[in-house]
């Protein structure tokens, strides 16, 4: 399998991007990687690297804030465009990019395409829970209004996805709202509830944004906005009470005698809420597999996005989707 | 001035209601506090009340899993409702209930009534700050589709409310949006940035869930639907994290030493997390006073609830806000 990953995207590229990929190159000698990005700022950084990893030129680099569409249409060298017009010829068969969030959704719908019979691709992050399976949620943000329609081709994409890459059966489907009765809600959810109930997916009705942590469904379906403030209000919280612990826990020498011997029970419910545990969202509804990994991916979170990315190559997970849609 | 208290809604009704009224009318002689509910059961409660406690009769409960607008129809004489009409005559300045949120949204419009001007009443919390001063915050489920318009209606209401009730000269307005920059959003919140950009208010543009805490505004704007998102997924987290934090400290011996000398610490976190801190939610948008309290309201919060309907009441705010909209 091929995999071109955008190696000037991101907060950490290119280091943590040919890291990862030097690793994973040595893991799994079946893959191909392409790192796509300026030959002359790769190749010493590579040093005499395995057959395994080639270097795709490309000499432009799309800024985290450009203007997504407009980036996507005039650098047309970019690495980021580059790695896309790779999987639309099929010479990759996924890319992975923790570049601008905006311009790789806009590569997904004008580079590589639409997957027939989807109107919206979504985003598609894992959700941390407390019993670290997580949650798959879309969309997260690449559309911000949603007809109902959208939320039921979510929720089937995101069923399959569970079920091709992580190989749950029937993937509990929940739907955020603001109540778990059937008539709670806005107009939009109260019409995709009873889309989602015709719909051939195990849909366990509506789910709470405060119940989230606790795994209430495999997959969460919601419009991109919603998403959104969810996604940042968790994040928020949690950063916030970490940062009031910190804060009272080094207030004194007695009170940091005592944080110091919890240091490790600290340490473990950070990483409950750390969203870099699950790098690597796929953009679900191109013609293609679209991998975003998080912008401040260090060399451990690209390979994790990587790892995902063969899983989902392997189980045919492209292949799959273009079959439930193709006929609708 | 003369404040109804709903004496039979909420978790610890009438038991926390009556105690909060008895410590309120000792500390605040000029205050009539009507408790409505029940006579045979709050006069055993009461005793020998001081003057400024009187009971009005009521003989019906509206239960927190009652369907709001039917049970306000059907419960006429219900405490809530009963509460309501006091408000309505003129014979009562103002009402605070703890029980079914939707009923008394509903006892807002139907009993209550909107005031002249306003299309949307509006559910206006408090949220909690790292600071203390906390952000108000509408609409919080009253409505769960807005139009911009709904929202620059919001936005005035806030701010007056911030300057009558809290004493903030200019209050800061912000647009919950999922990023910051002007064009972001939804088509609701882009329509609604331009319109709260030519309002007298103080606007300060987009801000973000995972901001909030931080007390980038005075006054937040949103439509039910998402504020409701926020709020939940804010108080779900904090309610994880503690739980993980509680699980993580108590499982040695060490750790529970440890965490015992850090007891106060983490108190304090908690209490910064904490929305009863600021009880009393106005209805924002009905002609008259109407206050939520929290359903888990205790006495203490019940009184948290009167002292600030009582600096609305004596600022004025009603006829403010019938001033500023009667125009419109």
């Amino acid at each position: 399998m091929r995999i071109a990953i955008d190696a000037m995207g991101g907060d950490h590229a290119p280091h943590a991007h040919v890291e990862s990929a030097l690793s994973a190159a040595a893991e799994w000698p079946d893959t191909h990687l392409i790192l796509v990005g300026d030959p002359e700022v790769l190749q010493p950084l590579l040093g005499g690297a395995p057959h395994n990893i080639t270097i795709e030129p490309a000499y432009e680099v799309i800024e985290s804030d450009d203007e997504p569409v407009k980036a996507v249409r005039r650098k047309t060298n970019s690495s980021m465009v580059v790695a896309g017009r790779l999987v639309k010829e099929g010479k990759a068969d996924a890319m992975i990019s923790a570049g601008n969030t905006g311009a790789l959704m806009a590569i997904g719908l004008l580079v590589v395409g639409r997957l027939k019979g989807i109107d919206r691709p979504g985003l598609a992050p894992m959700f941390p829970t407390l019993d670290n399976a997580g949650i798959l949620a879309l969309d997260m943000g690449a559309n911000m209004d949603a007809k109902p329609e959208h939320l039921v081709q979510y929720a089937l994409m995101g069923s399959l996805y569970r079920n091709k890459v992580h190989g749950i059966r029937e993937p509990r489907v929940g739907l955020l709202n603001v109540g778990t009765e059937a008539a709670k809600g806005n107009e939009l959810t109260k019409a995709a509830f009873e889309l989602l109930e015709q719909a051939p997916i195990n849909f366990v009705g509506n789910v709470e944004s405060r119940d989230v942590l606790e795994r209430p469904c495999d997959v969460l379906v919601c419009d991109g906005f919603s998403g959104n403030i969810m996604l940042k209000a968790i994040e928020g919280a949690a950063s916030v009470i970490f940062k009031l612990l910190r804060a009272e826990l080094t207030a004194s020498f007695t009170s940091k005698l005592a944080a110091g011997v919890l240091k490790p029970n600290f340490r473990r419910v950070r990483d409950k809420m750390d969203y870099n545990e699950y790098n690597g969202a796929p953009l679900l509804g191109v013609n293609g597999l679209v991998i975003k990994g998080h912008g401040s991916s260090d060399a451990k979170a690209m390979k994790t996005a990587i790892r995902q990315t063969r899983t989902a190559i392997g189980n045919g997970l492209i292949a799959a989707l273009a079959d439930e849609f193709s006929g609708k």
